[in-house]
C-alpha cells in the first residue's frame, strides 16, 4: 500500500511511499506543457508542465504522484474495495481514471480550482489499454495552503478537507481521521503518572508518551503513525533540513522486505519514497535499493519541449567510501 | 536511547542506532594493534585492531560500538538505573567501564573467549577523567556464531544468551525477551479470522498480521519492533543486499526529530546508524543529517600503525542531482 | 454509555447495560395492550403489551429497552453528536423520539415488520414535555431470527443488519463493525508462535489468544469486547444456564464506580443490567447495588389491564447468610 | 488462573477469583483452633481459627484463600513454571506446600510476623497424599496495614512489598509491577488532546482515558486491569458498599465460559469469587452459577469446636421473582 504526507516549512513539500510487491518499472518523468491530449475532451491538453513518478506506457505517462509548475500536488493511493468509477456519460466532461492526475495537474493551479473541476468532470472506468484496468485509488490533492482527499465511492464523489496532511489506504478517509481520536492521549513529551496516585510509576525510557502508537504496516496503523510523526516533527526551514525531515517522517512508515508477505513468495516493500519541493519543482526520491537521495529539477528542463524527460529510479546502494 | 541488531547472510553484520539529544562529536575510529594500554593491567595492550564509533578524548577512543579484526563485535547501550559497577579490587584484573569495549575487543577473538574474560575481570566505576563519569550501560557481544547480552546489576554479573540478536535499553534483557511472548501471535503473513466464525471479518489492508506491534520509541517497544522486523526480514546474501537490509531494519526503530521531547527544548534523534561487516572490517553508517551510506574499511589502514585513524561522521545530506 | 447484546439458545434473550452518572428513577414496567395512544397518530394505540425498563413520567412509560408479547425486542442507546431527528411533517405518520420504542413494539411482531414501519414513519424531535428534550440515541431491534441497528443521522435513516448482536454507542454502527476487522486475529483458543520460528516463544498464561482485546470503558472498546465474549461464549440451553451466561457476558462491559469520572465529582456506573427472555416475557435484571438477579414475568400480569405494572429497580445487596 | 485483590474502607477486605477448567469440589470451611497438627512440626497446631475456601480431603482443609481470626489474610495463586519448593531438611522447621496457608494463618497475627516466619521455615515439596502433588503457586499475605507477595523461585525465597494490593499469576511479581509503568498514562478522568495541537481531536465517548487498558484474560493483562479498577474504585465505607465494590472490581477480571479454551473441550471459568471482611471474619462469595452473594460468618461458629464447619459453594442461580 502507500503513505502520502505533506510538509510546509519555507517551501511546500509533498511526497509519498509507494509500497508494492512488484514494480512496473517506474520512472521520474517530466511532462512538458501541451504534451498530453486528454482522451475524451476534444483537444484539451495539459497547460502546465508536470514532474513526478510515472509508469510510461507507449510514451504516455501514467502518474502515481506528481506536482505541476504552479505548485499543485496530487498522488493516487490504493483504495481497494471502495473505489467506484463511472461509465462514460455523453453529456459530461469524461476523464478516465488513468489520466486523472495528469488532468487535474494539467489544468488547475491550486486546490480550489481542483475542487471546482472535480465537481464538473465524470471520472470514468475506461482502461488505458487492454491489460491495464483502472486502479482502485483515492487521491490527495494539495498546495501550499490546503489539502483535500478525493474519493469516488458507492455514495458518489467525496471531497474531504485534509487537515492531517496524510493519506494512506483503507478505510475511507473520514474513518481514518475519526480513528485518530483514539490516540489523542499520546504525546511526544515526557509523561506523568495518572494511572493511580497510590503507585510510584515512572518512565524507564524516553519516548513513553507515545506508548500505544501502532507499529505494524496496515493502512490504518500507518495513517496514525504518519500523522503522529509528521505533526510532531521539527526542523529548520532550509531546503536541506526540510528534505531531510521529510524522508525521516516517511521512514517511520517504510516497509522492509519480509515483514509483509503477499501470497506464497512475495513481499510488499517500499519501492520508492518521494519528496517534491512544490515551489521549486525539484523531485527528490530514494528507492528500496538505494538510501541516497536523488533529485530531478523540473526547472532545468525545457518545459515547452515536445517530448518527455525520463530517468529511471536508481536502484543500487550508492555507498561513499571514505578511505 | 539505542537499538543494536545483528544479521548473518554470507557475512556477519553488526550495528546499532545511537539515539540522543546531543552529540559528543563521535567519529569513526580505527585503533591499531597495541595502541591502547589498559589502565590497571600493567602493560596489557589491545592485541587486535578495532574499528567503530568512538568519542575521542585526548587521543583515546571511547568506543560506543566496534568490531575487531577477528570479527568480534560489541556495543554498549544505555541501561540507566540498572547498571551497577564495582569499586577497584586489589586482587582482580580491574577494567574500567570506559575501556570495557576496547578491552574485550582488544584481547578476545570470539564470544566464548569474551565470556571467559568477563568472569575473570572486575568492571569498575572509574571515570576516564573528571566530568566523564561512567555511563550506565549494558552490552551486546556477538560473533558470527552467537551473541550474548552482558549486564552488571545489583545482583552481580548477568550473561544472557541473546538468540534474538537485538538489544535496546530498559528493562533488563531477560524481561525484554519474556515480553516477546506477548507478541507471539503476530505474523508477517496474511491472517485468517479466528475472532468468531459467525462474522465475516476480512483483511482490508496488507500487513494486518502484525497488528499489535508497538510503534512508539520507548525501549521495550523498540525491542519488540526490532525483533519482529529483524527476524522476519529477507534479502539476498550479497554485500550490497545485506547492508541495504540492515539499514532497512534499523530504519524501523529510527527516531525523527520532534517525536521524543527531552526537557524543554531538546529532542532525542537517531544521531547515527551503523552496520559493520564483521568479516571484512568495513564499517558502514548513516547520520541523522545524511541518508547516504558512508563506509570506512579497516583493511585499507595499516593496523600496525602507531596512531588512530579518525574521520568525523558526515552530517550533510548528500543529494545526487540527476539533471 | 451502554451496551446491548442478544443471545439465542433454546429461547431468545435480549438485554443491555445502562451506564450513567445519575438515574431518573427507572422502573420495570409492563404496559398492557391499548394503554398508550401515540401522540400524532389519531387514536393508534399499542396493540401488544410491553415489558421493559422505563422512566415513568405522569403515568407514561418512556422505555429504555423493552420486549413485546410477540418477542420483538428494542433498546435505545446513546448516540450523542450523530443522532438527527426530523421536524413534524404534515403528510407523514409522525412518531416522536420518546414514543419510538413503544410504537415499534406496540405495532410490530418481528424485525421485518419493524423495518417496513421505519420506512413509513417520520421520527420527530418533539419533546415529551418541557425539560425532557429528545435523547440522542440509536437503536437495536431484534427478534429470534435477526437484528438490525437503526440510526437517524445527517444522511437520513440508516438500517444495518446487525450480525454481531451487539450495540454500544459512537461511532456509527458500520464503523464499529468495520473496526472488528482489526481484531480478527484474536482467539479464544490456545495460540502458537507465528512471530518468528527462530525464537522459542511460549504461552505463560492461559487466555493469551485474546491479547490485544481492549479493556477500557469507551464505546468502541466495549463493542469489541462484548462481541468477543458474546460470540465465543458457551452454555447449556436451559433457562438458568442462558440467563446466567447472559449476565456473565454483560459483566465484561460493566462499569465499576470510579473508573470513569464525569465532571468534577461524578462517576459513570452500570446503573442496571437486563436480560429479557423474549419468548416468555420474563425480564431479569441486576442493579449496581445488588448482584442478585431479580425477575418480572409479563405473563403473570393481566395484559389487558388498564394500568401499568410498575416495580422499582431493587438496589440493596441481597446477601444470603448461610450460617 | 486467578486474581486476588485487597480493599480498605472502614474494615479490611481480601478476596480473589479462582479461575479453572474444573473444580475439586471446593467448600467454605471454618477450621477451629487447634484442629490442624502440622506434619513435621512435632505437635505444633493452629493457634488461630481460619475461614476460607478449601478442598477438604479426608477431613483436612487444603485452603486456596483464607483469613484468620486476627485478620491476617492469605491466598495462593498459580505460578506455573516458576515455583520451586525444597526437599525436607533435617535442621529446619519443614512446612509442606499444602499446609502453607494453614500454617501461616495458624500461627501469625500480622504480615510482619508472617514475614519473620517465612524466613525461618523450609517450604517443602511434600505431597499431601499420592495423586495430589504440590501445586505451583505464589502467595499474597495481607493485613489491614500492608501486603506482601511471596515467591519461592529458582533464586530462593522472594518477599515483595505489594503496594498494588493485587496478585495474579505469571510473570514473577516484580515484573508485573514493572509492567504497570507502561500504563502510567492511563486515566479514569476525561482527557485532552496531546497528540497534536494542529488537529481538533475529541472524546467521542466517556471512558477514553483508559484506552490501552488490556481486556483479555491472560495473567499480565488481568494484573493491569485489576490494578486500574481497584486503585481507581470508589464507594462509601459501609459493609454493604464495601462488599458491593469488591465484587464489582473482581467482575472486571472474571472469566465467562467460552472465552478461554483449554485443550479440546475445556473452558477456564471463574469458579468462584470471594471477599472476606478480615476484621469481622465474614466470608462472602459468588460462584459461576450464582450471581447472588452468599456469606458465612466465622463468629457465629464455635471456634473452639473439634470439627470443621463445612458448606458447599452454592451453584444454582438464585433468582428473586418479583411478581
Amino acid at each position: 500500500m502507500c503513505t502520502a504526507i505533506t510538509l510546509k516549512t519555507k517551501d511546500f513539500y509533498f511526497g509519498r511511499t509507494l509500497d508494492n510487491d512488484f514494480s512496473y518499472g517506474e520512472e521520474i518523468v517530466i511532462t512538458p506543457r501541451g504534451f498530453i491530449e486528454f482522451r475524451s475532451l476534444n483537444g484539451v491538453k495539459n497547460r502546465f508542465a508536470i514532474i513526478g513518478t510515472a509508469y510510461v506506457k507507449d510514451n504516455y505517462p501514467l502518474y502515481y504522484d506528481a506536482v505541476n509548475e504552479k505548485g499543485l500536488c496530487m498522488a493516487g493511493l490504493n483504495f481497494v474495495g471502495n473505489a467506484r468509477y463511472n461509465a462514460v456519460k455523453a453529456d459530461k466532461p469524461n476523464v478516465a481514471q488513468f489520466e486523472f492526475v495528469s488532468y487535474i495537474l494539467g489544468v488547475c493551479t491550486c486546490v480550489g480550482e481542483a475542487v471546482k473541476e472535480l465537481k464538473k468532470i465524470n471520472l470514468t472506468n475506461e482502461s488505458y489499454c487492454e491489460g491495464l484496468p483502472p486502479a482502485e485509488l483515492h487521491w490527495i490533492i494539495a498546495d501550499r495552503e490546503s489539502a483535500v482527499t478525493v474519493e469516488f465511492v458507492s455514495g458518489g464523489l467525496k471531497i474531504y478537507k485534509n487537515r492531517v496532511g496524510v493519506l494512506t489506504n483503507n478505510p475511507p478517509f473520514d474513518e481514518q481521521v475519526f480513528n485518530l481520536n483514539n490516540y489523542m492521549r499520546l504525546s511526544a513529551s515526557e509523561i506523568n503518572n495518572t494511572f493511580s496516585r497510590k503507585l510510584r510509576l515512572k518512565s524507564y525510557s524516553r519516548g513513553m508518551g507515545a506508548l500505544g502508537l501502532p507499529g505494524d504496516l496496515s493502512s490504518q496503523s500507518r495513517f496514525v503513525r504518519a500523522a503522529f510523526f509528521s505533526l510532531n516533527s521539527v526542523s529548520g526551514d532550509s531546503e536541506e533540513e526540510s528534505v531531510n525531515r521529510f524522508f525521516h517522517i516517511l521512514g517511520t512508515v517504510a516497509q522492509p522486505r519480509g515483514a509483509c508477505k503477499v501470497g506464497k513468495n512475495g513481499y510488499e516493500i517500499t519501492v520508492y519514497s518521494s519528496c517534491c519541493n512544490a515551489n521549486k519543482g525539484i523531485y527528490y526520491y530514494t528507492s528500496y535499493g538505494n538510501h541516497r537521495i536523488s533529485a530531478v529539477d523540473m526547472r532545468r528542463y525545457n518545459l515547452a519541449a515536445d517530448k518527455l524527460f525520463r530517468t529511471p529510479i536508481k536502484g543500487g546502494e550508492d555507498v561513499l567510501f571514505i578511505n
